[in-house]
């Protein structure tokens, strides 16, 4: 294989989570090993920052500030949710590939993001650009499908077992058997994340919170779910309760979807929380309801990021450098459970085709027969992915974030509309 | 002065805070001290287990436990929100305590509960029965008054700072100059909290997030909320709100009332972030709205604890202690600021009847003109309060708290119907 010498492209797309940033430190540091790699620039905001040549130099940025990274929430060099339609935005991309020589693509994102990667790989191929794309996983929803997990679903799930057992603590000391707390979650079409709030539970306490845990994929009963209410509310002296955003009903309709859509045609979701507690005041007048809903705050939060997931997200954009590198495109790094009872985590490659627009749904044999908690094959597949904490800087009493420079690379072609 | 020998009890009321336990934490251990102390009793949910007799043995408890209250939510002895209302009532309290030669009683609790320890300590006093009876302060609202500042503020404030730093991040990754960013904190009558989001500004950095914050104490004006929202758009990627839930508007009615009042006659608040999206999505149309409340999260989350508020609250209890064995009586510990540019803390003593049901707003000449920004006299107040981090263990990737083992302390007395 002949080495192909040029620079490096990468950008972040979709919905940040705690760890996006760990995998940009991972690519940005493993291509400064490789002389083959002459420049590494970011992509601002992701394609947009393409189209419209809006490109920084990542090798000018502090090692502090690449370093730093791994604990800083958000995404360092913005994201989009624009979808590249027109086959005119895509022959720009590749005219802003070339006038840069860009000849390594790295693109941190979810389905539709490893979508638009590889188009534009094949549209390489077509003109007979030498391009190496690599796609990275990126997700807190966890509904990537062939990787075993996504980076960023262990830090949000780590987030919010930590937060529903200091609520619960809460709702303990209030709860005198007439308290419903309610905390819904993220999760638009899968319940990965409702689900892993059964890591909250202690092991061999089954009745510990959170007591329900409802779930996208079990439509909402709303006999069974007050029977369910009492039935707690009899035996402790309060009733937590996880929602999805994404609780439909028996017709698959979401209990409390609203009008709008994104660029992507998703229903923007929200108030599965409010609609439970006006069930509950309308049919159980005596119990106190409590409402929270972390929204984005809960892949946000990179001060309870899960080491084990920062670990990886940092050795998932390593690998996709390697595997560029050894000559790979159009792939997508993805992680592999090791076999052993002892978990360990090694990286493999898949073609992006395989990924795109694919959705990984819960296995509705990890849910109990109640349909409101999760068994020991779903804790067995979740307990290692929280595992280890990230220790953030503080100064001045909040955590200490990087904020890169922004070196921006000249523009070099006229400005594109659109 | 003679030697007073007799029992301790104490008991935690209200809305848990995450330093409650800490000052449990002080009290028990500088309990141990004292010679003339013979006891040591905790009574579950306050004054709900005084009436009920249900007190439980917290000499007892081990070590670890006591010393696991430093980072454990909650309320350890469980909290109640009852208000001793007849007479018949405050004269089983005095039964209890003669039942029990309880001789010292401690209540951490906010201004309703230092107006029931006033109480109750005045008929022992006409009951000729030796009492001491002394407060411990406690509430995220920040409003007794007359103490500096309140055990549990410092620590909601640090998680409401960390969380809107984090959260901007993320925002800030999204936003394309459309993207309106709403958290709703708690807040019943005073901006105390939401006031405290100014921390989350990085020094000199006047337009840092969060851009707006709504306080119960400026009325909402709609007309200049869309103009401040506008304007902000136009300078910045996002527009960061927050919205105390006690939010009102221009007649003092609360923008999000609702209809259901607590045993104090305290109206339930909740909605004025989902009613400033809704005001958002009636006017600016192009504007995506994103909404959290992390509710009662906000006062659990020990992990974020601030060291300084935890410390102090742990001094408050000891303080406590030793105040009653030096012969004081009806008086609650308050936390002087040292008056020199190094922050330092002192506590002293009040009168009960100083504190009970007393309210301290936040000073209108700390709000800056603008009305939706808080200027360096709030900053030199609030930011050494959020000092320093709690070291919270973890275990097998959650917070591993302290659960009582409860040992009873067996009843002599006839049930009481409440």
């Amino acid at each position: 294989m002949a080495e192909l010498v040029g620079n490096v492209l990468v950008g972040q797309s979709g919905g940040p989570t705690a760890v996006i940033n760990a995998s940009l430190a991972g690519i940005v540091s493993e291509a400064l090993n490789h002389e083959c790699v002459e420049e590494i620039y970011g992509a601002l905001n992701g394609v947009l920052g393409i189209l419209q040549e809006d490109l920084i130099d990542l090798a000018a940025e502090s090692q502090q500030a690449i370093r730093g990274l791994r604990h800083t929430p958000g995404a360092a060099l913005g994201t989009c949710r624009y979808k590249l339609k027109k086959q005119q935005d895509f022959d720009r991309v590749l005219e802003v590939f070339k006038a840069h020589n860009i000849r390594y693509f790295f693109y941190i994102g979810g389905n539709d993001s490893q979508d638009t990667a590889d188009k534009i790989s094949k549209l390489a191929q077509q003109q007979n650009y030498e391009l190496r794309v690599v796609g990275v996983p990126k997700t807190v929803d966890n509904d990537l499908v062939v990787t075993d997990h996504c980076p960023g679903y262990g830090s949000a799930v780590k987030y919010l077992a930590t937060t529903l057992r200091e609520l619960a603590c809460d709702n303990e000391a209030m709860g005198q058997g007439d308290l419903v707390s309610i905390v819904e979650v993220m999760g638009r079409n899968a319940g990965w994340i409702a689900a892993g709030a059964a890591l909250a539970k202690r092991r061999d306490h089954p009745h510990d919170p959170p007591h329900l845990i409802l779930l996208p994929e079990i439509p909402f009963n709303q006999e069974k779910f007050l029977e369910d209410v009492r039935r707690i509310l009899k035996r402790e002296r309060f009733c937590q309760i996880v929602v999805s955003e994404g609780l439909t009903d028996a017709d698959g309709n979401y209990v409390a979807a609203e009008s709008a859509t994104d660029a992507f045609g998703h229903a923007q979701l929200g108030g599965s929380g409010e609609f439970l507690s006006e069930v509950l005041s309308a049919n159980l007048p005596g119990v106190k309801v409590r409402v929270a809903k972390p929204g984005l705050i809960q892949r946000a939060a990179t001060h309870l990021a899960s080491k084990t997931d920062s670990d990886e997200a940092f050795q998932a954009g390593q690998a996709a450098v390697r595997a560029a590198m050894n000559g790979e495109t159009d792939v997508m790094v993805t992680l592999v459970r090791g076999e052993t009872d002892h978990y360990s985590c090694e990286t493999a490659l898949v073609p992006l085709s395989d990924i795109a627009n694919g959705v990984k749904k819960l296995p509705r044999e990890w849910i109990n027969e109640d349909g409101i908690s999760m068994n020991f094959q779903f804790l067995r597949y979740a307990q290692p992915l929280i595992q280890g904490e990230v220790s953030v800087p503080f100064e001045n009493g909040v955590p200490a974030f990087t904020h890169f420079g922004r070196d921006r690379v000249e523009k070099t072609l006229p400005a594109y509309e659109l």
